[in-house]
């Protein structure tokens, strides 16, 4: 007996990196075995900041459903599935916009930031509304939990909000959903910015091999005034010890106590966790190879997941409709 | 061999009245012989208002198709089908979504027109997409035109430009449509009012009797510095008489004569009036009292049109999904 239904996932905009690991990842594959998962491949949001260029959508689609498939999300346990082939969640998106209000879109947190920092003067409609596609997406199978990234948490909020109104305009028949924020809800960057992201440039990706890896940490931001190898270094500073504690669990104290005393230099500490880094990723590289040898048995999983969550929207909506009395022919 | 298919249709939000039968079901009803005829019961428009009671639209609904079988459209020549159990127009209105600014709905003359109007401060994000929604809901069926009232014509306007600017994003699958203006753009209320409205309680309907139609002529307005029957009138500044431009055009003349010189009295006058709107509405009562004693005939002509334009829905998402490049199993 599972405790519940959760829904997560990502938008489909390219491969996933330890910041989607770490905030979220390692967290369903745990949960699989607790709540039942259903993993949306999120790529009609996607097309809200990449309407312009769709046919990425395609290979992105497969490389993420591959990363879930690689990090040890299991088929067989957890249902992944494509968000354009289930047109009840638009359906629902359609409804929930009538009792949401522009001025709560304007000023959720989230859609500030994300315009802000993609420079956007005048937002496009499907942008703005981006918070009432995803409760849409969270309510439409009724999970109790959503796992995300600590930026989400105020979407989760909003769908709560918009779960509670229409419950109370027309029938209790959806469920509000938990947040459930990832052990790391936040992982900073290479270059030490405050998020690991794929626009920033500064992300080490699950599917990189090891010379990439050790490429990229390489390259990775350190204590500023540390020049000599002697220098005692400031690992509170240092991004690449901010990994330390989240790879290398066991050796971070020793490491620490090296640093500060100047007895283990830069390059030998990002040596160490480059080599933990690709340690976490090698299991997923080689599942990685086995699922891009047989592309046709990724699609299987995605149709038979999508045909799987098409019955519960089905389902949902036909008490959806039957709350809002909408149900003219039944 | 017809010259090419009509979307049009009305918000399921009430009986319609004679501002409706002169902006365009007088319309509708001569072209359905010469165009494919697509009507639309826009229920899931008719929310934008109301739904915080979705309750009445399952009558509304009902309604309408009367009003639309009652004043000639001919169900084996026309499509009534119901916005709600089309979910690719809800799709369709999310694709759009991505490329439509939150600026052009805002500067949309219609919402903002209407949003005045309803005395809105806050919009609701569906009320500020209705003219998104309403292009999907031309577009999905590729019409080529689409017979409205002049308030609408921004409404086309904008269509007219998304299905432009997908067809230059992606591949030109879609059809750009013409507005049709009804013989009477806009006809003025019982009140003088600028136009004939539910909402403004000025309004006669096509299921009205006579007895209701003579009570209010009665109280419709005239010239108001006519005091006695034999004082010379002016028709130029009154209601009644620019009915009777309409209603009544082989007598207009004699009677335009008649008050000038004060030989009729605005009594007389709104009794023939009412006689001549009565005369109009009589035939539309009588096929109105056929269908409903027979509502489960109405169900199924409302039942038989969805499922036919589902099918054509589902084509041209088809086409959609394909130019996007998001046909991904195909």
């Amino acid at each position: 007996m599972k405790k519940g239904r959760i829904l997560t996932g990502d938008r489909t905009t390219g491969k996933l990196h330890l910041g989607h690991y770490f905030g979220s990842l390692q967290n369903r594959v745990k949960l699989q075995y607790e709540y039942e998962t259903f993993i949306i491949l999120a790529d009609v949001q996607a097309l809200t900041t990449h309407f312009e260029n769709p046919g990425m959508l395609s290979e992105s689609l497969r490389n993420v459903a591959i990363d879930y498939l690689s990090v040890g999300i299991d088929p067989e346990i957890s249902t992944i599935f494509v968000q354009s082939l289930i047109p009840e969640i638009a359906e629902l998106t359609i409804y929930y916009s009538m009792f949401v209000s522009v001025n709560s879109l304007r000023h959720n947190p989230t859609i500030k930031t994300e315009a802000k920092e993609r420079g956007y003067n005048d937002l496009t409609y499907g942008f703005l509304g981006y918070p009432v596609s995803q409760a849409a997406d969270i309510s439409f199978c009724k999970a109790n939990l959503v796992p995300v990234g600590e930026d989400q948490v105020p979407h989760i909020e909003m769908c709560r909000k918009i779960v509670r109104r229409f419950n109370e305009l027309y029938k209790p028949v959806l469920v509000e959903p938990q947040a459930l924020v990832g052990e790391v809800p936040r992982l900073v960057g290479l270059d030490g910015k405050l998020k690991m992201s794929k626009s920033y440039g500064n992300a080490i990706y699950l599917s990189e091999n090891y010379d990439d890896i050790m490429k990229k940490v390489r390259e990775a931001v350190t204590d500023p005034n540390r020049i000599k190898k002697t220098d005692p270094g400031n690992p509170d500073i240092c991004t690449v010890f901010s990994y330390q504690n989240i790879f290398n669990k066991t050796e971070k104290e020793n490491i620490e106590e090296l640093c500060r005393s100047g007895r283990i230099g830069c390059v030998e500490c990002k040596r160490i966790l480059a080599g933990k880094i690709n340690e976490l990723i090698t299991p997923f590289r080689e599942k990685r190879a086995y699922y891009e040898a047989h592309p046709k048995l990724v699609d299987e999983i995605l149709i038979a997941g999508t045909n799987k969550v098409r019955e519960v929207a089905k389902e949902t909506m036909r008490e959806v409709r039957e709350a809002m009395k909408i149900n003219y022919f039944e």
